[in-house]
């Protein structure tokens, strides 16, 4: 069985969270060990979030005295390919030894065209209070809006197209390498018209462009891994309770929170009416039992 | 013919220039287009150095106010080689755009009793006149070293032991996919006696992982490029000249400053010396013309 599995950057970094590389490389240990037995007996690619990390590498590059301008999205969610990408590989390594494992530094087309370069709405970077989010905002010339209680930054998120790298994901994958892609959605670029290609100042949603690995790798299962158990039913209401399972159809027809839930559950009808093969959304610590169906919200068409 | 190319972080971005990232993403460019017809012929394996990258990651890190530890080298090595392997693997792209390319994150062992980590020796990060250099030094607990009339830091350089990725690597090349790996000399990573990986907070010299790379790979030509012509017969003096062909065992009676041609002609001895291969120094624009000996330094056995 091939499985594409989708690590939330906030499974990596916890709200709050202070982002020291002891505490993510934790978590990631963590992570790796909810992997290795699904990648112990299925063929397994694995994508990564990295919005708290990009967002904090951001604000570096943007206080550092040494640079006139601080370094585009691409560049900087190439870097936190490097860094997750390195975590991962290493922590799923000491789980199993003897894999061949491959990291690879990924890149995702986007349209120079897309609507969301005219509107930011990706979440990235640490939540601030009102006072310092307006500092914060004037200071770099970002756009801040409210996510949750706090303020965070947005950034333009448009929608992946094509995965640049994928006949080398595929070519690994199936000759059984376990392979690490599409970190933070993969970096962004743009094809002109004479086919050159680009970075964009963007940063692409990392559950958009695993659905869309998942279903050009001809996945048979897409796990979305974060840290809430299951989609909740009635979410935010007093009677909110897990879905067990749903059809994809149904999915569409409830709403989500933008922010989190709602690209998970966006990517994961994506994938199921694209594909008719099922996904599954739930908490990263129970990888296996999603995918027997005992635990997390699973997704059929 | 299979080639291992090295490109000096130095070559990416120059002395004194500033880092931003138009102006190294213009410097690899130029490097694409000198591999480019090398890579349309030949199978080609790439690395690259970090020197001035991993430096400037480094203050920021250490002067980003949210962390209570600045990251670990072996951290930012593993985000320069996203950001420096993106750049490569787009701009090379471009130039092949129907090749395939994989861009490797990965990880170089180094023994943890290696005398290195005692002796901090490698140059990393920008330069200093000496009071901003006593200053940054007590900020940060570093130490720092004259490299020519300005002062560097000075971090761990152990040797490297045995490329972890080198499998996938061959597999890559062997496959005709052109492959960057062993960035800033690969991630530096340390094994205990029960098996288990760490980073390690240092950094390995790229020409040497290059030269182990390169003979383990089993290349027939390894090319060490920079942003000099040659290597200089005696150079530092008013008689100096470029040596235009020299055997390794001429070469290491020779002595070359420790920062920058040393390690250079160090690797290519090494190569040359356990394979009977031939290796080249020389400018990164000419790497074709070192290939066809044309210009540069030609080391031989």
């Amino acid at each position: 069985m091939r499985i594409v599995a989708a690590l939330g950057g906030n499974a990596l970094l916890e709200r709050g969270e202070s982002a020291e590389s002891q505490i993510q490389e934790g978590h990631v240990a963590a992570a790796a060990a909810a992997l290795a037995p699904l990648a112990a007996r299925h063929q397994l690619i694995i994508t990564h979030g990295n919005g708290p990390q990009v967002g904090l590498l951001a604000l570096e590059s943007a206080a550092d005295p040494d640079l006139a301008h601080p370094y585009p999205l691409d560049v900087l969610g190439a870097q936190t390919q490097g860094m997750i990408g390195y975590w991962l590989l290493q922590a799923l390594q000491n789980e199993l030894p003897s894999s061949l494992i491959a990291c690879l530094v990924s890149r995702t087309l986007v349209r120079a065209d897309d609507p969301a370069f005219r509107g930011p709405a990706k979440f990235v970077g640490p939540g601030y209070d009102e006072a310092t989010a307006r500092k914060v905002s004037a200071g770099h010339g970002w756009q801040l809006r409210k996510d949750g209680d706090r303020w965070r930054r947005v950034v333009p998120s448009p929608d992946p197209a094509e995965l640049l790298d994928l006949p080398l994901i595929s070519q690994l994958a199936a000759g059984g390498v376990i392979v690490i892609c599409g970190g933070g959605g993969g970096v962004p670029v743009t094809r002109d018209e004479t086919g050159r290609l680009s970075g964009a100042d963007a940063v692409v949603d990392k559950d958009l462009t695993a659905a869309l690995l998942a279903t050009q790798v001809g996945a048979d299962v897409l796990l979305l891994l974060t840290d809430v158990d299951a989609v909740q039913e009635g979410f935010g209401t007093a009677a909110a309770k897990p879905l067990r399972q749903v059809t994809a159809a149904d999915l569409r027809m409830r709403s989500f929170p933008a922010g989190s839930m709602g690209p998970k559950v966006e990517a994961a009808c994506r994938f199921v009416q694209a594909t008719g093969h099922r996904a599954a959304i739930g908490r990263l610590t129970a990888a296996a039992a999603l995918l027997d169906g005992s635990a997390g919200t699973l997704i059929v068409h």
